[in-house]
């Protein structure tokens, strides 16, 4: 057995299958010096109270309070970092004046390092504050405000996938604001994926470099067929935005005469550790191809109401087995909690499943399938989200690292109301999903590590 | 001048007319004995240092610091008080199941006088702490209980009014929860309405009496007549659910061969003073009806999502210049929060107006009609409730009683981030609209009183 630096005593809910719960009533959670769990005991387990008591006198032992649950960590698959300042504003204006006049202004200047350190500290803070224990992040073209990010997560204990964002068409790029050239785009690339593993360098680095072209439409054939190569070179994740509105859509199969999903394929860009923002257009074929590359989607449902026009077809990419999980899409989403992000989910499907116009007749107006649930909702927030990352966290197995929420159901502040004789402990997680606030996160860990809380 | 009890500096937004921001920055606001605002200034005026020195010398300034701002205090239209403990659960269940099961069942318990009171009393406290400081509160059928409602509102100093259920059709309302008889059901509502207004017999009440239908399938036509007389002879606020689901649509054109609002209309429940709730499927008719007697609708978006199979035609509706807020529908709806309320009621009306069905051409998915913006979400939460329940709150105007929330962007757990040098007011206040949680809200005033916090 390794040292034991943490062991918790309570109950907490986890869905390591989708649509599934799991209750783990007053367990023992025990986390091994490398941060993973290397034991979950049921209270009448024969060890249960040797290791415990071992844990208590280490100094090592957090024992969980009435009112207070452990849930895995979140995982946000979609996120701009340097968007930050802009959460929660200019959702007001159509889409090419919140690019020209926001957001591309906005992102240039983090040319300047200092503001890029300064901003993207406080978005680490907040987001770990609200319980993200892992983010797949969108940085901008600067490699180095790109690795003071990565950096940064580093230091505070994120779990991060950070991608310096190539953007090298002069026809869709602002002149203010994009890669030089192509070749400039992917050796600047090759450079940060470097620097990224250089500076995480062991057997399970917490920060890691993502291959990242914006999308299609922003980037070159020559730029996209180098990212591709390095994909295949460097074996790392990578991410771009994937048929989320009618005029990407089309721009892309215009261009290439295939789908975007298709396209990316083409360059190499598909892959077992590709994410795709949003997809909301894609279709069965597109989403059989995703299947088969092993790659996935962030669902961005509350950015879907705001900048796509439509919503992504969750439940038929489940039916087919494909990767999902929830991107906050900050600032296309104005949220940066993932339980905001469950419910925003949870209203998307409902809208498309039931249908929104009260005009038509009853049976034109959903699609067909069923609605996801909450249990689906945290799924794709946690586990879900892991697997498409490939990353071992969402769940609380064994093996997984210890990425974890303390839910602290009384904390001022809290909408959680639990009805002691009442609730059902599946109640009192319907509750925690579609009611939870920073306010009742009472402390947070990645990989054992104490990242928000005493 | 009336002897001055408060008075505040600082900024404040409100919506004092549909989409239209009014920021008063840096004003004086002065409230009098009675709870009025009698005075808005602005730096510049004349009286305001006088008045300002005034309220110092009289204990009774409070200065707003750096990053706090005022706002009207929220108002909810549609809400059934005694579904709080079972809000945010059993909404994974179908609607027969959830009515049978969870909600009926729930509600009968409240014949328990001293149940009642208990959770009534945690209830308006945390609607308090939420920022609502007029809610329009469904009951139950037990006069004892919804009384009960009305005093602890009272005491807690929420501006309510409050409605005994009616519901005595034997046919559809399950024997352990329904009024014994139309008789019964009509004489105890003049009863408690004569017991509401003996409780708060001043000039202006602060709770009052609503008749309160449940709705018209779960009514007899005896019932109907005799509470439509009654609204008649006391003038007081009526209630009742209209056209929310294709079900109850279909049940009342059925029965009266006429749609939901004109039958209500024809009984004499459609009055100046009437708040439908939901209204997903009236048509063009119906709106006009609705808008020339002056009746008001409680959107609750929320809750449309789970359980209407539809949303409200919210831009028609206000286009025709019909009276609209926003109601909770706590646990149809499972936040609390009219800042959520808000947020979902911008949700809902983009997946309207642009569509959700990906595999629709472009132009067949939405409705015509523009979404409506954060300044007409926040409008419909203050002065668009306010106006259809016809009381003077929902926004800064003198003469209006003093119901407002002081917002602490720099709160612990607050996801507000304002920019100092990068956000205008404006933006300030779409910020606050998209993201304020419970967590901002440090303190709550109605008619004066401080009602939450210090």
């Amino acid at each position: 057995m390794t040292a034991q630096t943490l062991a918790l005593t309570g109950t907490a809910f986890h869905t390591p299958e989708r649509g599934r719960l799991e209750v783990l009533e007053e367990h023992l959670f025990c986390v091994d010096a490398q941060g993973r769990i290397d034991a979950v005991l049921p209270p009448n387990h024969p060890q249960y109270g040797a290791r415990k008591e071992a844990a208590r006198q280490a100094g090592a032992l957090v024992e969980l309070s009435d009112g207070q649950f452990l849930l895995p960590g979140l995982v946000d698959l979609h996120i701009h970092a340097p968007q930050w300042p802009q959460m929660g504003k200019a959702l007001d204006v159509p889409l090419e004046v919140w690019l020209q006049k926001y957001t591309f202004p906005l992102e240039a200047r983090y040319v300047d390092v200092g503001y890029a350190r300064e901003v993207y500290a406080d978005l680490v803070d907040n987001l770990l504050a609200n319980g993200t224990t892992t983010a797949l992040y969108f940085a901008t073209v600067h490699v180095e405000a790109s690795l003071a990010l990565a950096e940064i997560c580093l230091e505070k204990g994120q779990r991060a996938l950070v991608g310096k964002v190539v953007m090298d068409d002069p026809e869709q790029c602002p002149p203010f604001y994009r890669d030089a050239d192509a070749i400039l785009a992917v050796s600047d690339t090759r450079r940060f994926i470097e620097a990224v593993r250089a500076l995480d360098g062991g057997e399970r680095p917490l920060v890691l470099p993502v291959i990242t072209p914006r999308f299609i439409p922003s980037c070159t054939d020559e730029a996209l067929s180098g990212l591709g190569e390095l994909a295949r070179d460097y074996g790392c994740h990578v991410q771009t935005h994937c048929a989320e509105s009618d005029w990407a859509k089309a721009f892309v199969e215009q261009r290439f005469g295939r789908t975007d999903a298709a396209s990316l394929d083409g360059f190499g860009l598909l892959t077992r550790h590709t994410i795709l923002a949003h997809s909301n257009f894609i279709d069965g074929e597109d989403m059989d191809l995703i299947e088969r590359q092993g790659a996935g989607v962030a669902h961005c449902p509350l950015s879907n109401f705001y900048f796509a026009n439509a919503v992504f077809p969750l439940r038929e990419a489940l039916d087919r087995h494909m990767h999902v999980g929830l991107g906050t899409d900050i600032s296309g989403g104005y949220s940066p909690s993932l339980f905001d992000g469950c419910r925003h989910a949870l209203s998307a499907s409902r809208t498309l499943q039931s249908g929104v116009h009260a005009g038509l007749p009853a049976h034109e107006r959903g699609a067909s399938g069923e609605p996801i649930t909450h249990l689906e909702a945290f799924w794709l927030a946690t586990a879900g989200g892991a697997e498409a990352l490939d990353l071992p966290t969402g769940s609380f197995r064994v093996g997984h690292d210890f990425d974890a929420l303390l839910i602290d159901t009384r904390a001022s502040a809290s909408n959680v109301h639990v009805g002691k004789a009442e609730d059902t402990l599946e109640d009192v997680f319907q509750k925690i999903v579609l009611n939870a606030a920073r306010a009742n996160i009472a402390k947070v860990w990645v990989r054992g590590r104490t990242v928000v809380g005493r």
